[in-house]
């Protein structure tokens, strides 16, 4: 190897190689109405503490990797969003893809570009929108899957430990690992996708499978070569812009290869196939918010089981229902159980909870009778 | 009597003499928040037919008297809504009470005025903020009440067939009446409060009882010797005004006089009293607009039973709720059972119809909470 590559020896220097990667491009369809096309849920603060999903990522980072190595790809129409809430962000950190293509093409894309600037970059690569409720843990599971990788050709992904038969997360299978680096990383056996019901309930008695939470750590070397075995194609045609990377012609370049590529996720496209993926599991309350009731699982709750996020808020005989209310409206509830109520500025939604994979449905009519401005 | 006495002859020359007064200084706080202290339901457009409650109550009474015998009595802070949504009304039509005193003092002010600009005139008081949905029916039920107040020194009120036991309406009980003018009028035998059901349904079995609209006909002669006979002291004040009303005068001797009064309704303080009062039953789709429910038995229902008012609302397995959305917001509603919800720019109300009396006290604690503005 030769002298800068990093070695376990210098932590500033490692550190100077890590990157992050984070995946801003998706729409939230189903935290509708706050989430909008216009506004995804990425760009809220979700949970009123100031800061947006994707503001709270990048803090995140700081301690993991140099501001500058932190990058954004997101869609053409959030750009302006990205640099409004990163303004720390130089235009050389933000990727833009001019379609969506799913995960697979958005990290191929990424890799290339860090790749060029940094040949011997650790790449950590996360979505924008998620929660992350512990963020020591959170660091301290990131470092141990950086030393992973680190140490061999290998992907190694983060689990978490599940608290409940959930059928909204993809999940991890491991075996007792040949980790050389610390009997915390597992190897992994198998991806599943989200169970049903009875299957989660095995998944979790039997103590093998962890969460998938999508965030993954893998050198530039080793995602270069995963590409290059399990979507060959995708990454002849990211290799073909080696020259344009880093340059006024990047763009250009990206404009006519990157809709030309299978939209297909990094999951299913790469780490199902992949031999040598670990994970690290971890316990750094984190979630997808996925859904509005993950969401009301991870805020607090009154006695009564209600969970409320607005200003002026009252609820009467109301039991396990999720309150969110973006306007200055005086909102005031009786009787409700186990609804979720949101207001916005243009919105009304009251749904029952058990009901809210119907909120995509309510969007597309209201998108078809009232206009794409709702949506 | 004078020539110019109303005689059953001319019906044009009765009409001159016909007068109506228009009691609109409610705050209709059961609507809220909808009807607001700032602009109660009278002054709303409830049913979204473009004229307001107030408005449909003047147009209502353009075919029994002339328009500038149409007076209203309404709140100081209310004036300048009256004029808004009534262009047409001179100052002299327009009484306002400097405080509110219920209706006895609201009555015996008008009667002074309007005698003593005709002292045969024969007046109509009804209330701002009820709803008529038949109004050839209400109109031939006025004028068999006028022929009879034309026939003898009587009050004569008029009551609604019940069609269910409600007990949010004050009952009169009638005896097969002495009237020389028309079958129709009955004898009142006794006003009763609003009942318990039990009673209520008593009542209707009974078929002696009627619904007690508020609204009643007198001439200004038999309004005077009511007043003098169960209310002395209250006639005694307004008779004093003499010389001021309908001058310069008149605002200020009100000002002196109309606090000082007694704050007692015309049903309890005056009819309850009287042995003089006839009821003509009536069935002209009344309603007083008390409560959200009253309002949602007299608007449009979908199948499941869904009353909804409001440009774009959206229901989803909803049943027997009431929605009324007054702001531009998108609606969309899923799981709600027999509820009321409201939308208005500043206010979000969701409270089980069954529990709607709660609102009062909501209102309260929001106000006490959030400020009056909220009121």
């Amino acid at each position: 190897m030769s002298d800068n590559t990093p070695t376990t020896s210098g932590s500033a220097d490692r550190k100077q190689h890590t990157y992050c990667v984070i995946m801003a491009g998706g729409i939230g369809s189903r935290f509708w109405p706050m989430s909008r096309t216009a506004r995804p849920k990425q760009f809220l603060d979700f949970l009123g503490l100031g800061r947006t999903l994707i503001q709270q990522t990048f803090d995140r980072f700081l301690a993991i990797c140099p501001p500058e190595n932190i990058l954004v790809v997101t869609n053409d129409q959030y750009t302006a969003l990205v640099k409004e809430q990163l303004p720390q962000l130089k235009d050389d950190q933000i990727l833009t893809e001019p379609s969506r293509r799913n995960t697979a093409p958005c990290v191929a894309y990424a890799n290339h570009v860090i790749a060029k600037r940094d040949p011997h970059a650790r790449i950590i690569v996360a979505s924008s929108d998620h929660l992350v409720m512990k963020e020591q843990e959170f660091h301290d599971v990131i470092r141990t899957a950086l030393a992973q990788a680190d140490s061999s050709d290998c992907i190694v992904t983060l689990g978490i430990k599940p608290s409940r038969p959930d059928t909204g997360y993809g999940y991890i299978q491991f075996t007792e690992g040949k980790s050389t680096v610390d009997p915390k990383v597992k190897k992994v056996a198998n991806f599943r996708e989200k169970p049903d019901h009875a299957t989660a309930v095995k998944f979790m008695e039997s103590g093998e499978f962890l969460w998938n939470s999508g965030i993954f750590i893998a050198t530039a070397k080793s995602l270069h070569s995963a590409f290059a075995l399990h979507l060959p194609e995708m990454e002849k045609k990211f290799d073909a812009g080696a020259s344009a990377y880093g340059t006024s012609a990047e763009k250009k370049f990206i404009a006519e290869v990157y809709s030309s590529c299978e939209s297909i996720s990094i999951d299913y496209g790469v780490m199902e196939k992949a031999g040598n993926v670990f994970v690290v599991p971890g316990d750094f309350g984190w979630s997808d918010l996925g859904t509005w009731g993950s969401l009301y699982t991870h805020v607090p709750k009154d006695e009564q089981g209600n969970a409320t996020i607005g200003q002026m808020v009252r609820l009467h005989d109301c039991t396990d229902t999720m309150v969110h209310v973006q306007d200055d409206r005086l909102v005031v509830l009786q009787g409700l159980e186990d609804f979720i109520v949101v207001s916005t500025k243009d919105v009304l939604l009251v749904v029952r909870k058990h009901d809210e994979q119907k909120v995509k449905q309510f969007v597309a009519e209201s998108a078809s009778e009232w206009g794409e401005k709702f949506v």
